[in-house]
C-alpha cells in the first residue's frame, strides 16, 4: 500500500466534466489500495477573472488582499472534487491551506513554503478518506492567508509529498510526460521514462515549461519521486528521479536526455570595454539594480587591452536594459553598445554528457551542417546552450534532435 | 466616538462600483471619527453561481464540501472591499469567518454562532484600520468551514455588533427602512423612523423581507441597536429598537407599525375529526416529521362530537401534506379532506394594540366595508392576522393602510 501525492492542474479541473474525470482517476488508485493526496489548482481560467477584478479596482492592488482573493480560486476546486469524490461513494475532505496548516513566510504574492503540519492529513488518511489539499496557498505565523505565486500548486504537492513522505508525487498534467524536445518542433520526438532532477531543471528552466522549476528543485532537495503524466491519457508518464539510483538500474545511459529551446531572450553586447578587474560587475551593476535577470554571460579574452562583454536578458527587457547601457557607457569606457532581439536559444541537457567527451564538437558539426553559425557559446557540467539568429530555431532542433539519436531508445 | 458594524448585501456589492461605493460610504464614517467594522454578503449571483457548480455534478452535495465552496464567495467581497479602501488610503483589513474566529455548532449549511472572538477586531481598529469581515460563516471547534444559511450575514453583523459592544449596527440594503406596507401595494405607505424589535419580527415573519429574523431575534436578545439603511441613497433609515426606550420618547404611541401581508401559503382543512384529545397531534404529527413547517392553526369548537382542524403551510408543500393527510384521513375518522392555494394572508403588527381594544374590530370592519369575506383569523399579543382570498390581497392591504392612517405620522 503506498502513500501518492496527485496535484491536478487547472485545465485538468477545467469543468464539471473534468473534476468528475479527476474523482474517477483517484478512485482508481485508491482501488488499488493506495492512500492518495489530492492537490488541485484554481479551475483554468479562474485565477485570471479574479486578478481581473482586483484589477478593475486599482492597477496594484493590496498584496495582502490579492491573496485572500487568489486563494478562492482552490477553495473552490477542493469543494467540487470532495463533492464529485463523496458523490461516489469515496470518503473525502477538503482542506485549505491554512487548514492543512501549510505555514509560509509573510512575503504575499510569493509566499515560500517553511512547514507542514502533517498530523490531521494523516489521521484522515488511516480513517480511509483522501485528503483534497487546496494547491498555491498557505497561512503565515499570523494566521493571514498566502499565495505561492503562480504555479505554486506543483510546490504544495511536492512538499506535501515531502512531509508525508510520500512514495511517489504524481503531476497531472496535459501532456503524457517530458520529451526530448517540443513534438511540435520534432514530430519524431520521444517520450522520456525517465530523467534526473538536475537534467529535469536545466530542460524546465531553458523554456520546456512541464514543471514549476521551484517545485523540482523542492522534489530534488527532498528526495521526493516526481512523474509527471497526462489526466488525459493513459500511460506511465516521466519519472523524475535521483541520478544514482538512475544509474545502477540502466547499463548504458543515455548520454542526452533532451534538447531544450527558448526564443524568449534578446542578447546586449558591450564592445570595447577596457578589460580591467572590475568590468564586469561594472556593466551588471546598474542592470541588476534594476531587478532585471540575466541568464547567458560571456566574455571572451581580450584584445588590444579592450574586451566585449555579451548577456542575455528577457525579450521584454531589452530595451530598458538598452537604455541602461547607453547612460553607462561614457563611463565604462566602453567604445558602443549593440543589441539583437532575434535569437533563439538551443540547449543539450544530459547528464551523461559529464562523462562522455565530444558532445560538443557533435554539436557543432551537426549544426555546421545546415550552415547555422553560432553567436553564443555557454556550457555547464550537464548542458550546452548556444544562441543562434531567431529563424534558425526549428532546424537547429531537428538537426540536434537527428545527430543525437533521439527518437531511439538508448 | 462611536463603534459601528455596518452590513453590506450582496446588492449592495453586486459589482466593481458599487464595491466602490461602499468603500467611499465607509470612508465617510471614519471621517466622522468612529470606528468601523464592515460585513458583507458575496456579490449578487455569486452564492447562486457557486450553489450551481455543486448542483452540477450532484443534487446532493456532500454538506461539508459546500460550506467550503460557498465560503469563497463573501471571501471575494472582503478582499475587493479591501483593496477599494487600502487604494484610497484608508487602512483595512480583511478577515474570513474562520480568522476572525466566529465558532458555530458544526450544523454544515446552518450553523449558528456559539462564540466570538473579539480581540483581534479590537487590536486592528486601535491600530487605526478598517475590519472587513466575510459575512454568513465561521468555523466549528475542529476548524471546518460552516456556513449560517442564507442571509446570515446579517446574523453575522449583529453577532459582531454584540461582541464588540458596538453603538449600531446598521443594515445596508436596497430600501431606505421599514414601511408601513409594502410601497408597490400601497403608495401612500410611509417609512418608520423607529419600530420595536417585536413589532419587526411579526413584520419580517409575515413576509416583508428586509431583514433575516434570526438576526432580529438576535438583535433583541442581546440589545444591540439595529439600523436598516439604503446604501443607494442617504436618509436615518429605520431604528429597530427596544420598547421601554421607545414608549418613553414618544408620548403618543402609533397603534400599528405596519401592515404585513403573504401569499406564500395555502391552508388544508380535515373536516369532521372526532372531537377527542390528541387529535391535533394525530393530525400535525406526520406533517412535522415530514419536516414541513406549520404556520397559522385553527380549530373551532366542536359539533356533534366532530370538529374541523384548519393549518396553513407554504404553498411549495400544499401537495405534499394533502397528500400526507390523505393517507391517514380513514384513521384520523375524518369526514374529507380538503385544501386551498388562492389564500392571502394579511397582518396588522402593532405593540400598541396590546392596550388598546377595538383593533380587531376596526381591522374587520374595514375589510366588510370593501366586501372582503375573512377565511381565517389568528392573533397574538401585537398582531391580528386573516386570511382572505387571493384576489382581495391588495385591496385589503390598502383598506386597512387608510382605516389606521398610517400615511399620517401619530
Amino acid at each position: 500500500m503506498a502513500l501518492i501525492v496527485q496535484k491536478y492542474g487547472g485545465t485538468s479541473v477545467g469543468n464539471l466534466e473534468r473534476i468528475e474525470n479527476v474523482a474517477e482517476k483517484v478512485i482508481g488508485w485508491r482501488a488499488r489500495g493506495d492512500h492518495v493526496v489530492v492537490v488541485v489548482s484554481a479551475m483554468s481560467g479562474e485565477t485570471d477573472r479574479l486578478i481581473g477584478l482586483a484589477k478593475g479596482i486599482t492597477p496594484r492592488p493590496d498584496p495582502r488582499e490579492l491573496d485572500v482573493l487568489l486563494a478562492t480560486g482552490e477553495q473552490v476546486t477542493i469543494a467540487l472534487l470532495c463533492i464529485a469524490l463523496e458523490k461516489r461513494g469515496c470518503p473525502a475532505r477538503s482542506y485549505t491551506g491554512g487548514q492543512v496548516r501549510i505555514l509560509t513566510d509573510n512575503a504575499f504574492n510569493k509566499a515560500r513554503i517553511q512547514e507542514i503540519e502533517a498530523s490531521a492529513m494523516r489521521a484522515e488518511l488511516d480513517a480511509g478518506r483522501v485528503v483534497v489539499v487546496a494547491g498555491f496557498q498557505g497561512v503565515d505565523e499570523d494566521g493571514n492567508i498566502t499565495t505561492l505565486g503562480r504555479g505554486g500548486s506543483d510546490t504544495t504537492a511536492v512538499a506535501l509529498a515531502a512531509a508525508l513522505k510520500a512514495d511517489e508525487c504524481q503531476i497531472y498534467t496535459d501532456v503524457d510526460g517530458v520529451y526530448t524536445t517540443d513534438p511540435r518542433v520534432v514530430p519524431e520526438a520521444r517520450r522520456l521514462n525517465r530523467i534526473t532532477f538536475e537534467e529535469m531543471l536545466e530542460m524546465a528552466s531553458l523554456g520546456s515549461k512541464v514543471l514549476q522549476i521551484r517545485s523540482v528543485e523542492f522534489a530534488g532537495k527532498h528526495n521526493v519521486p516526481l512523474r509527471v503524466l497526462s489526466t488525459f491519457q493513459e500511460g506511465p508518464g516521466t519519472l523524475i528521479t535521483f541520478e544514482e539510483a538512475f544509474e545502477a538500474e540502466t547499463m548504458e545511459k543515455e548520454l542526452i536526455a533532451g534538447i531544450a529551446f527558448n526564443r524568449d531572450e534578446a542578447k546586449l553586447t558591450v564592445l570595447g570595454v577596457p578589460d580591467r578587474p572590475g568590468i564586469a560587475f561594472s556593466i551588471l551593476g546598474p542592470v541588476s539594480d534594476a531587478n532585471i535577470e540575466v541568464d547567458m554571460i560571456i566574455q571572451n579574452i581580450g584584445r588590444d587591452s579592450t574586451t566585449d562583454f555579451t548577456f542575455t536578458v528577457h525579450r521584454n527587457d531589452y530595451e530598458r536594459v538598452l537604455e541602461i547601457l547607453k547612460q553607462h557607457a561614457a563611463q565604462l569606457g566602453a567604445r558602443e553598445v549593440s543589441g539583437d532581439t532575434k535569437i533563439a536559444k538551443l540547449s543539450l541537457v544530459g547528464i551523461g554528457m559529464r562523462s562522455h567527451a565530444g558532445v560538443a564538437s557533435r554539436m557543432f558539426q551537426a549544426l555546421a551542417k545546415e550552415g547555422i553559425n553560432i553567436r553564443m557559446i555557454s556550457t555547464s557540467e550537464i548542458k550546452i546552450s548556444v544562441v543562434v539568429d531567431e529563424k534558425y530555431l526549428e532546424l537547429g532542433v531537428r538537426a540536434l534532435h537527428e545527430a543525437f539519436e533521439l527518437d531511439k531508445v538508448a
